[in-house]
């Protein structure tokens, strides 16, 4: 292993970590010393004793994101525990600093209680402009992150769920565009029903669609299984309980337009063959997308994955840093159902003119798209009432 | 107050805070992107899943350090909470980055409950390499920082007791070396039994103090007191029991050979006039020392202040970026009492030959301070068995 290691460029660029702590002024002698710290600072603590929304203006705060994790559900390696989540954390705070300017740090948590979970989490809160919850294992993210917007004047964000929602629906919306299709009359299913499967039919349903069928390991998401977690009942109720779709994920496969895998496995070739002409695939699960891009493209028009080394990568680069960078921007309150929207339309965009079978999505390296969404996101929290300026 | 500050240096520096992350590694493009985070550093966190100490190789986290607080005893100014105390905390940041190194995250907690700061800061533990105690009120500071220790294998260090204590412990052997005096036979009055009061009592005992007296506002902690926390009554059995001594600050003060405020308040001039000859003056409280360095300078040979204003500055930046430093680069799994003794003595020896009545302790910025005392704390961890490299 160790032989392995020194090997292995992604352990040479790890040693040390990714990150460090820098100051922003200057610390030269004792008059800077005496400004920056005692006695000096002692005024601007008084002003913000006084004046509590000051700590906005003359603290990193309003800049700063906590990356929150209890490392249970990190990348496809499952509960590896805070330790091991730490660089995927670290990676994280650097893409929220390269692409939107955003101070991140990563907190991993020795609890995966969901109470424990909640109560630091709120404790913490003084310290941070907002919460970036990440690799938190479903069912808990789910009620982690509704208890703590509910505690919290800050954004808290569950990246897993939304970041992948945003991004999967701008690529979507592109992709109806593309092969002409209305929200109204397009059958998607949605494979896969934890953290990024719950958000995607959420905010599909939230675009206009309506004929949506989830499905987990036992099938569609329906009202007549008696298996169902509050969450998935939930869900049921808004998708396949109105349209009266039930069975197996081969089931509802057949005939639908639009097949978007957050779940792992893969699926039978023979079942992929039996969905509507100009198919859309999206195969998000990492390094093995549910339906491998080759045999997508056998049978579909549009295929998207997770992945680098393929075209239109749904990749959550494209949406977390312009969104907390967007609700930074305006002291933002909350991230709102109608700010993600807003920057999935952002993204969408994008793309204008450019729209292609291969490019539904812009790269994570196109300049513009943090600007863009977080334009989208400050206008949307504007209009929302959650902007404080 | 809003032309105050805009008129104001102090405030003007703080704008947007003094500090902010940074990568440590390129992410120029897809290939960086990959090593970086997805799917590359799914490596790392397996090695460290199976091998946890190789997070300390890997991440930044065994270079960083939690700076705590629940603003409950910031600066002078006291209870001003958590979102008010963030300025020191960022100050106390960029100090730990600028001295030593050592990247430093400013926590403020939204609790002042000692079970709820001592669950928080535990379950924040697998986040950083250290956890440095910063302005919580006593006697709380002590439970909390007792019960982290007792739970954590990183070093657990309240600065406002032992940074204190170390600097004050170092500015005193020099005085003691230019007055002539044996600890054995120095008669010395600790006035103030806070956070800084009992950490810089426990010290001097540690480094052979034999004949000491600590005061709180009611006099001297003696055992026939019935008003004595557990804190006071222990430090009052090792230090005025032994002696006999009672009464008040004016009582003990009459032939005292050093006097060490850090309780705030003044003491009368004609209290003062009552020590031995070649008296040694600590007034720490700040911005006003207890005793006047004017006044002083009338009564005694030797006098230190926490001001930078005046030589001799009692400045706990002289301890605390090294100790970390010296006790992160041997992996040290705490900070023991004989590393702080260590940090004194070499703090102490930095003024050689130079030692007068106007140095009897470094600048904080002597350049030879944080790797002389970082150096020490080294040495002194390897030799207690808490070094683990």
């Amino acid at each position: 292993m160790a032989d392995t290691r020194e090997q292995d460029p992604v352990f040479e660029l790890h040693v040390g970590g990714k990150m460090a702590i820098v100051s922003t002024v200057a610390l030269e002698g004792r008059d800077d010393l005496s400004m920056a710290y005692t006695p000096g600072v002692a005024r601007v603590c008084e002003a913000i004793a006084a004046e509590p929304a000051l700590a906005d203006d003359y603290t990193w705060v309003s800049n700063t994101v906590a990356v929150v994790t209890d490392g249970t559900a990190v990348l496809g390696l499952g509960d590896i525990g805070p330790s091991a989540a730490m660089p995927v954390m670290e990676g994280k705070a650097v893409l929220f600093k390269q692409f939107a300017g955003v101070d991140a740090v990563p907190i991993c948590l020795d609890t995966k209680d969901t109470d424990e979970i909640v109560e630091t989490v709120a404790r913490l809160a003084p310290s941070f402009g907002g919460i970036n919850l990440e690799d938190i294992s479903a069912p808990r993210c789910f009620e982690i992150e509704e208890r703590l917007k509910a505690l919290l004047d800050i954004p808290v964000f569950h990246d897993d769920q939304h970041g992948t929602a945003v991004v999967a629906l701008a690529a979507l919306e592109n992709a109806l565009r593309l092969t002409g299709r209305a929200h109204a009359t397009t059958r998607v299913v949605v494979s896969g029903a934890g953290a990024a499967g719950v958000a995607v039919a959420k905010i599909l349903l939230e675009a206009g669609i309506t004929d949506l069928a989830v499905t987990d390991r036992r099938g569609v998401l329906h009202s007549s299984r008696g298996d169902l977690t509050p969450v998935k009942k939930a869900l049921a109720e808004q998708t396949a309980d109105k349209t009266g779709r039930t069975g197996t994920l081969a089931d509802v496969m057949a005939g639908a337009d639009v097949y978007i895998g957050v779940s792992g496995g893969t699926v039978p070739e023979e079942v992929v063959a039996t969905m509507a002409d100009d198919a859309i695939i999206f195969g998000l699960a990492n390094p093995n997308p549910e339906v491998h891009p080759e045999v997508a493209h056998r049978h579909a028009r549009v295929v998207a994955t997770g992945r680098s080394d393929y075209p239109n990568q749904i990749n959550n680069v494209l949406a977390f840093p312009g969104i907390f960078r967007g609700a930074f921007d305006v002291r933002a309150t909350a991230i709102t159902e109608g700010m993600k929207l807003a920057a999935a339309e952002a993204l969408a965009a994008l793309v204008g003119d450019e729209l292609s079978e291969d490019f539904v999505v812009p790269s994570p390296f196109d300049a513009r798209v943090a600007p863009a969404v977080s334009a989208a996101v400050a206008a949307a929290a504007r209009a929302e009432g959650v902007a404080r300026r």
